[in-house]
Formats: C-alpha cells, structure tokens, sequence
C-alpha cells in the first residue's frame, strides 16, 4: 500500500511536452498547475498553425487535440494568458509568483517542469537570402500555415507557383551565423510540405536543397524515398549561396551543385527558407529565474545529458521538450512522460527523507509498504 | 492524499530502456519484476564491451552503471538468466511463466513493459564486402570490443593498423538487403570510433565513406566538426561498391566519390563496417507472446507513434527502448522513464474502474483524494 499527500507540481508551457507531463502527473496523483503565457494550450505547432505532422501526414489536430482535451477536461489548474514573473526555491519549497490580467497570484511547489520550448530563427539574419526583401522567399512556419489554410499561392501575385523550392539549414549548421547544431527536423518538415504539395498538385515541381538529408530512423523510407520514389520530388545536394530577382518576377536561387559539380541557377516562384531553432525567450528567462545552467548552444543544460536529460542542475527542476534543445513532437511527448515520473519521485523521495531523516536513497520506498 | 495497493509490474529486458523504466516505477511505489534473459543487467552496450559512448566519449560504464547500481540495491526483484516462456493476459490479469536453470515459476502482474531491445545486423548478408572472409574487415560492434579492450591491432596479423576506414550503413538504407530505415546511430558511433583512434593514435590515417552524414542536433558540432576539424578525420560521400584485396595485405574499398565525381580505390589495413540494427529475437518473440502488433519494419508498433510512442495495441503493454525502433541509449532511457509512468497510471486507472464502476477516464483521480 502506497500513501502519500499528493504531491505539487508547477508545469511551465503548454505545448507537446508540458501537456504530457500535466497529464501524466494529474494521473499519478498530483495536484498540478499548468501555467501558459498564451490564451489557447498546444505551443508553437497550435499557435503557427503547422499543417501535417510527419510521418504520418497526420493534421497537428489529430495529434494534439486529444492531449489538449485530456488537460482541459481534467483537474489539472490551468493558466493560461499567465507568465511566471518571479520565483524563489529553497528548502525544497518553490514559490511561485504569477502575473496575468487579473493581477498576480502566489502559490508555493514541491517541484516544477520546465517546457518552455523553442523558437524559428529569424530568417532576416540570412540576408542574402532576401527574406523580407522578395515577398515570394517565405519561411518554413509561413508555409506551414499557407498549406493548413489550404491556400498556396505566391505573395508576390496571388498566382498559384510551378516551381518551388526549400533551402535547408537556414540558421543550422551554419558558423557565419553562429548556429553550429542541427535542428533534427528540418529536413523531414521540408519533405513533408514538399509532399503535401504533391498530393494536392502533382504538376507543381518540388526541388529541396541539401548538405545532408537526415530522415533519420524510419524517417528515410516514410519520407525521402516516398518524396523521391512515388511524388518526385527532387533533390539536389548543395547550398545555396544566394537568391537574386530573375525574369518575369521569379527568384534565382544560385548554388553549386555539389554532385554535379557545377555551379547551378534555377528560377523559382516561391522559395521556403526552412530555418532552425533556438531556445523561445520563455527559456531563457524562466531558466534565468530558475536558476538553471545553459549549455553552449543556449538551451538549458541536463543534468547528464546521456543518463538524465530531463533533470536540471537544479533538484527539484525538471525539464522536458525543446528547452533542452531542437526536438520532434513525439520525442517532446515522451519526454513530458519522463519527467512528470521523474518529478513524481523526486517529491517522494523528498518528502520521505523529510519525514525519516534517513538518507534519500534509502528512502525511495519510504511511502510504500 | 493518495493510496493504492502497489501495482504490480513486469519489465522484461535488464538494458537501458528496462534498466530506466525498472527504477522508475520503484520509486513510484509500484512492486516491479525485471526479468533478464542475460546473466548481468547492462544489455546490449555491456554484454558486447562498448567503449566511450558519444556524444561526450564517457565510458558505457560511466552512463549505464549508476543505473545498474540504482537497481541492483533496490527491492526490484531481479530474475536473470531467465526468460519469459508464457504469458496469459485477460481481464487486467497477466499470468507469467519464467523459465530458468532452477526450473518454472509462475507471477501474476497488472501490466508489461517491454524492453527487449534491438540487434546488429549480421554483415555477413553483404557478403560483397567480405566479411567473414578477409579478417581485417570487421564490424562495427567487433571494433566497439577492439577499443574498449584497448587492443587496437590487425586482426590477420595483430600489427597496429596505419589506416582505417568505416563503411557506414551497411545493412540501413539498402534495398538489396531489404532493410530500407537508417540506424539513427551509425554516422554518431562510427564518428565517435574515429576520433577514438585518432585521440590515443592521431598518426592513423582515418576515412569514413558516408551517403549523408546524421549527426542530427548537437551531434553535428560535438562529433562531426570536431572530427573533421580539431581531429583530422576524412570524409568520402560515396557507398563503397565491394572490398577487394590489394597489395600485402591491404584491402582496396572501390567506391564512387559522389563529390569528387570520379571512382575511387583506397587501400586500408582495416574496415569497419557500420551495421544497422534490427529487432532482436527476444523482441519479436515476447511480442509474439503478448500479441503485439509489429510495424513495417519488423519493430513493435506503438500505439500512435506521435503521440502514444510508448503504448502497444494492447492496453496493459507498454514499450520502451529499441523494441520500436533504432534509437540512441539517452532515448532509450527516456522512453523507460515515459513507458514507466504510463503503466503505473494504466493500473491506477484499471483499478479505479474496477472499484466504482464509473468510466475510465473519469476515475483518473479515483485513488486521488
């Protein structure tokens, strides 16, 4: 027999990785809050309206839907339009202060989980890729709401685009700009719009620009070959160096092909700057209040990045999702999972030792007889 | 407060996944069984002798021992040298047979997780790369051994090698030998064995042959530029086509150099090939037995594989680890502590139904006052 006072537990972010640990966490027995700076819960994939989730081509809907009415109908004390404005944390207490419309509102934690996510690198960085300058060089989160609007068509003229193309690793794997890593996802979104963009208009030509393709796992049949094999959507190694205006309105994206071994110039009428992530302000702002280390590529550091990732430098800090770091919506799940146990267990043991004043080891079972 | 009676839970697979979701659930309160077919926990990374584990080239042990240790002084019961010969799953109620050397037992669990792992492919099955014929080509788990024994020499005549080279995807990616998915983890290990050598041995000449590299998220400066920047390490884009021998004693990799556009003939002292991984035996028989649904790819089927990643098709068996799929061991951990959670609450809620009658869903919080 297990009894213990429900354990308290702040969740921070809404998105794939906070709903998961809300919902896991308010199953196990907790009382959680689920604080949300925005007025509505799914996090950057709801907010931006992406359009089909990869492998699958499932609609974001399908995914998150279910998770988001599994919060709103359960018990789980949901902010939202709120932010985290200060908090203290100590003797294993986490006082919370929050700040929304109402005014503010204290309330105290064993334990929080931080979800805070990720944000698209701003494109205007690259600026000889024109972003912002030509109307039809767009990035990856505008086509991704172009296609759930079911609504393709070139800025520039309203006219439906014969030709476009997706220059990956805008913002990744790039040391003139300063982001060394890659987004892990980059290429499996790009196929993934190329493909949308297939199903619906097969006669539309589809060309992505790579260094490497990493559909990695089975990514590489579900996505590349499919692209490839069954929608022809074509592939050509190589980055581009710069965009430039061409005849009759279009974009010349000019790279050196690196398997054909020559320099390449191809006119387009809509080019998709598919760029990386970075940690979202959120945070690094909370992780400031928190008190938590930030790793070199400025998202927040794991514990042990091989054996604890969804531990922080903190105790009785959690983290889960892309605030460790660029991630898919599955892997982001999972880790929402992960770190609602870890949370779990970590007020258990806690308050067991409290109780006992033997060591914390000892007393992981110290509540279960 | 909360109370339960304990769950009851079944974890078979003693490696990262098993070894994640055991302690977890331990801590959680719940009674766990982890039953392992080896004689020592560890999995697959111990029981073949990996060396560093990248990204941060930490020893296996350093990563997975705490782990082990964490188990091995817990009241997790450990049955190893045993197997798991029947199971008999119906109304909430799964009834298991372990067999081992003392004979049949018998246990009643509320709910499984499966953790049972993957295996390398067998490089024999490309046999235009000789292995098995030429003694200096060996795979990429033979090479894990190699290093960890700090035994860096020839097989055919125990001599330091000069030159090294991997050949990545072998037995991924390939349609001739019917396995279409990547690894998610050969481009990381075989970076990771190069720069191995090249830190104890930078006089060794090492060439990794690549069709895209997959250093996905930090990987790609931790590994990949490091390799090629601080420490030397080549990199060919081309598949080799076949291994020939070449003068005394040397290997020739014939491959075609997709960059530089011509065919090239390298001689090596040594060639490691870079496998892939498959489900293990003990995967798709214990999926067998429990009634799973396997995927396209030969791996168990998650529930929803965006979002249900760690839920089978059948509701009281969970998934952790390589069972669904190649996966890196820090994943794997993380979807232990994520399978782990999910049961524990599956048999809170079962248990909830059973008592009041009321629906599921509603009982969530049944235990939960």
């Amino acid at each position: 027999m297990i009894c213990l006072a429900s354990p308290r537990i702040l969740v921070i972010g809404g998105g794939p990785a906070g709903l998961s640990a809300s919902i896991d966490l308010f199953e196990a027995g907790a009382d959680v809050v689920l604080v949300e700076k925005e007025d509505v819960l799914g996090g950057t994939p709801k907010k931006l309206h992406y359009s089909l989730i990869a492998p699958d081509l499932k609609p974001v809907e399908e995914v998150l839907d279910p998770l988001i009415r599994q919060v709103e109908s359960s018990a789980v004390t949901k902010k939202l339009g709120t932010v985290v404005s200060a908090i203290e944390n100590g003797n294993g207490h986490v006082n919370v202060t929050f700040t929304s419309n109402g005014g503010k509102e204290e309330a105290v934690f064993d334990a929080v989980i931080l979800a805070t996510g990720f944000t698209h690198w701003d494109p205007h960085k690259k600026y000889e890729y024109g972003y912002g300058v030509y109307p039809d060089v767009i990035d990856f989160k505008d086509f991704e709401k172009m296609l759930s609007d079911d609504n393709l068509a070139r800025p520039s003229n309203g006219k439906m685009p014969a030709r476009i193309g997706w220059l990956l690793c805008v913002g990744s794997r790039d040391r003139q700009v300063g982001k060394f890593y890659c987004c892990r996802v980059g290429c499996a979104v790009s196929i993934k719009q190329a493909m949308e963009v297939k199903k619906k208009h097969p006669e539309i030509d589809t060309y992505i620009y790579y260094m490497d393709i990493r559909t990695y796992g089975f990514w590489e049949d579900q996505l590349y070959w499919k692209a490839m094999e069954d929608l022809n959507v074509k592939f050509i190694r190589g980055r581009i160096g710069a965009i430039s205006k061409g005849d009759e309105g279009s974009l010349v994206a000019m790279a050196e092909d690196t398997i054909l071994q020559r320099p390449s110039e191809v006119p387009f009428d809509m080019l998709v700057l598919t760029t990386g992530m970075e940690a979202s302000q959120g945070t690094v702002e909370m992780a400031k209040l928190l008190g938590l280390e930030m790793e070199e590529h400025g998202f927040v550091r794991p514990l042990e990045a091989d054996s604890l990732p969804v531990h922080t430098t903190v105790e009785n800090v959690f983290v889960a999702g892309t605030a460790t770091g660029p991630k898919a919506i599955p892997d982001a799940i999972t880790e929402g999972s992960a770190a609602a146990i870890k949370a779990f267990n970590y007020v258990r043991r806690s308050r067991g030792k409290k109780a006992t004043g033997r060591s914390m080891k000892k007393d992981a079972r110290a509540y279960a007889e």
